[in-house]
């Protein structure tokens, strides 16, 4: 069994690691970190409202009772004896410091975007881009770490590079052009999006989100050269929105590809597209689902399609505003493939693929 | 002063154009119509459920107190005796054989898409394109009618087209993308959407939308050539969803101009367009606000500038994707621009003009 | 097997049943039956839009599968031979009289009301009142039926009855007020509640059900005497009121009872109540869940407690308005417990206890 | 002219006092104070997010111009020369300390409840309990101040004790059981309710909520006995939840009359109930709006009556659980006639009597 420790491990996206591991065939917590408030506490009581005794518990799924008792350790003193892989959960502020404190000992699998857009580290979607992973002994050597850090996507960023995949290998691209409405849930609760302000609503902006989903979507789908990863060569414009949905990012898709590429033929690479990952714990039988009916996808209906981790694809049609112009709409579910469960899929890659263990 | 009928005036949009009429300078209203369900009843009787007392009213302006008792004829046997102007507020499979009875004799100003795209049928848009007017007597003419039927268009291209418009103008336009986040009201109530299938989700497909807004928005900004409009020579390409907001059309926009448009002058451009609409009783001081806060518009706090009369823009940037990029989103009142107020303004234009009265 | 066929099978109840029967151990599907609209068809294409193709299904859980290609029948066409039970979904008016139709013949448990208020009717809950269903030897005497209808609650009494029922056991009651703020999906989707009426906004009246909740409770928690129920001797009285909520009712309740009751002893006789349900298959462990926690239950993150069929009770506290006041507040499925699950668990029982098969 | 100060001036309810005082005919605001953070800058500067610009303002109306350019002071270093009036619209915490510093020199108008339940202070509705303005001579005595403390009541006070008040007068009260479903307002911003927790979803639980209804609804219907007020000899129980609306806290209220009560009888004594407020500019023409239409009050529609200053009564009914019950449910806008234009209201009670200026 691989050894994880789970830093940040009483805020959402923590609680949602405790959630992707529990029963783990391949993987067992080991360890629990968060900041100092916790430290010294079990994990039940690091979560528990001391005013109310409330337990502040953000995940559908019941509390782990596995972890309950474990004690939760200063995130800054986290120890890696006994320990092969950490999963971090932590903000982007704290992540600069913390992860390469732990990366120079033990991988790191992140969901903080501190270290995405470093030239050595790839920024990996299992069944998308699993060669990125080669980048990562340049980046071992490179730091004189002997672990390693890689964070997965932004949760907007996965579902448009997962259905972009396929049509990228079949047709090649010219340019994409998105709209996402994406959920709350991707926005946390420190304090996330408040009531007041989505309740019959639409918020047209996202601060930083449109150039991290641009981005990403080139690097993903970008070769190795060299030590680094020469971002694909078609551009990404986003307008990043959020509206009143819990989870699931729902995103309109125009494409241009280079080649022609009618409906029919869209759709069937995108249900046939393997992304080889059987055999992997948490990996869907098909990491796209396309649907037929016209007014789907949609985010309460298809978020949580495989348990959350198949993009739904609905809506395939052609576009005449763009050369050979193709659009659809996607549903991925943010905090699922698109936060801790993809983080976990990615362990798993990296497992069966040897970069850990 | 004008006088009017409404047809449909039991519905939400009938009740719309008696709020907008209410106190209006130029018109006044005669008559009523409805179904032959409501036909030989008071307005107040037509409107209150038999069963529970309960008064149907369904604007959030409170019941025009002075058309309560008017009596309420059956649609079909409207006379136009009297009558200067019919507003049709019905459903497009009656408006198709009940406008033509009434534009035989009179005006008509609809707010159902029955003719929108017949040739000699303008869509008029106060502010954007009044020279089309001058199509009504053609329309005549070739119909052999006394009146006419002018259409407004649908709630979700006149945003688009009003925006549109002063970028046109200044940089013509090659193609346009444009992904809409609906507001429930377009829907109208019989049933809508139901709040099961809308709490929490998008629906990312609205029957017909995307249709209408690409053809009537290149017929609003295309030029008259004989007896009929020639489209304006750019693509338009949609993906329409309807999101859990009331009132108020938002709506991301890609577009590619012919000239190169820097950030500045597009603003410049729509801060300063001027319809021409001084003195119309119904328009706004601005078409077009343009706000410099990054996080506007949104639908709850923009729909109602100036009356729900103003589209608001906000997020002007450089689009990377298309050739001469800009992307903006805007909002624009789908039940007060966007149907009966701006079906009245329209009819304040050709008053003015001298097509009506 | 007893072999059931489902009545009003396209609609939302009944597909709610075909969920809860899904591989059911003592219960299989045999028959489908609808409005003569769907009459002749597969159940697949009953449930097809032929627009827009699209598949009306309308419960999280996916389409069922063993049913797709079963045809439907028209409901008053319906043959009981080879039918052991006839579970109705469908509305009052016809139940009224498609009903006894069938009870002619073979028992039908029904979620319509359109019986529940006759003497000879047990309106029963599992585990709460099971030796109601002596009564319905006298409804088959009475009327000359082979089989007999019994249709479970309304969606906000059994929530409410099921609370009660241990503390009516153990302290008495005087009296009960409960405040009601309930689910959308309690209005079903023909066409339920309109989005527009909805969102932000709480609708303070639901035609006929405070009504409903007073006789049921009452009769529920009444007892047998000769032929029929004598209602328990204490008032209920009711404000129901909708709220922006797909699932899940929740209510306010507050109640006087006749000995002296403490908050640790009526918390005490709620988890230590045994509706003796041990055994049938939709049971759940426990029929009253007390949480600690001060801010539950909530509807969201209560109502799929025990699959949907129990109750989550919290906020137990005293009350100093009433004699013995004891005030809490609840949340039940009512589209789980309070449908069709509910009425298969009664079947369950009534199978159990020798009244089916 | 009154001059006054408006403490704790750049949050939401600092917001609403600004709205409210625009324009007011007897009062000018003179003075901001904020913390420390905003001190020394102008009040636009103070709401403006340096970030990114965003202008931080969070009413309907339209950010007050007059005040954009006034410098924001320190509100621990606010100076009372040349103001004669202080509205505090700070958190209970710092007016603790704060309200007594400004109160040594010029008379308090608090939204905080850190002073409400102090035998010699009293908490006042106009239109209710005018006479308890006597209790400020009495503590300003004791206390050995020239000016005075007088908070206005929690938001969910103020609906049910307008509306009890002509029931107390006219049949007196025993007991009121009353549910609240209050808007997310009243939790404010800070950050209030996050929409994670509230959409698809009521919340039972208002810390401290119940308690505060309960004291204050019998201290307000109180009377004046030596230097304190008796408490009014009817007991509250309260059972308060949390919905998923914006604004507009709606209430459903059982109450236990001495006299027995017909529901024509409570109609009629809410809609002849005049408090006296003839001549206040804030003050709306009734007090409290009885709508016939059993569907109403619903929050969206009717928390604007009268500008947000009517209470709106419907359903108003016979009650069987409780001694001569009475039952019906109000609607009563938090943040207007519940927050800061209630307190501007009782400034002009107070200006009117004689007590400031």
């Amino acid at each position: 069994m691989i050894r994880a420790a789970v830093v940040g491990a009483t805020g959402i996206v923590g609680q949602q690691f405790l959630v992707a591991l529990k029963g783990h065939p391949w993987i067992e917590v080991k360890a629990l970190a968060a900041s100092e408030r916790s430290a010294g506490q079990s994990y039940r009581k690091a979560i528990t409202d001391p005013a109310t005794g409330a337990v502040r518990w953000f995940c559908d799924e019941p509390p782990v009772e596995d972890v309950m008792d474990m004690p939760v350790v200063n995130a800054t003193e986290l120890s890696t004896n006994g320990i092969d892989l950490v999963f971090s959960a932590i903000e982007s502020g704290p992540a600069k410091t913390l992860e390469p404190q732990y990366a120079a000992e033990v991988p790191v699998i992140s969901t903080a975007s501190a270290f995405r857009y470093e030239d050595d580290v790839p920024i990996l979607i299992p069944g998308v881009n699993p060669g990125h992973a080669r980048l990562l002994a340049a980046q071992r050597k490179r730091r004189g770490w002997k672990g390693f850090i890689t964070p997965n996507p932004n949760c907007t960023t996965i579902g448009l590079a997962v259905t972009l995949k396929p049509i990228y290998d079949a047709f090649g691209l010219n340019s994409v052009i998105m709209t996402s409405m994406q959920a709350m849930s991707g926005a946390g609760r420190s304090p996330g999006v408040i009531g007041l302000d989505i309740l019959d609503n639409v918020i047209p902006f996202i601060p930083g989100e449109e150039d991290k989903v641009q981005r990403e979507t080139q690097k993903i789908l970008g070769v190795i050269e060299g030590d680094a990863i020469r971002p694909a060569p078609f551009v990404v414009s986003c307008s990043c929105s959020r509206v009143c949905v819990l989870e699931g990012h729902t995103e309109a898709v125009f494409a241009s590809t280079r080649k022609p590429a009618d409906v029919a033929s869209v759709i069937k690479a995108m249900r046939e597209y393997d992304g080889g990952l059987a055999g992997l714990p948490s990996a869907p039988a098909h990491l796209i689902h396309v649907s037929e009916d016209p007014f789907r996808p949609q985010p309460r209906l298809d978020r949580d399609n495989e348990g959350g981790m198949a993009t739904t694809v609905g809506r395939v049609r052609q576009d005449a505003a763009l050369p050979n112009g193709i659009k659809y709409v996607l549903v991925s579910h943010n905090t699922k493939m698109g936060a801790a469960r993809g983080a976990v899929l990615e362990a798993e890659m990296l497992i069966h693929d040897g970069y850990i263990g």
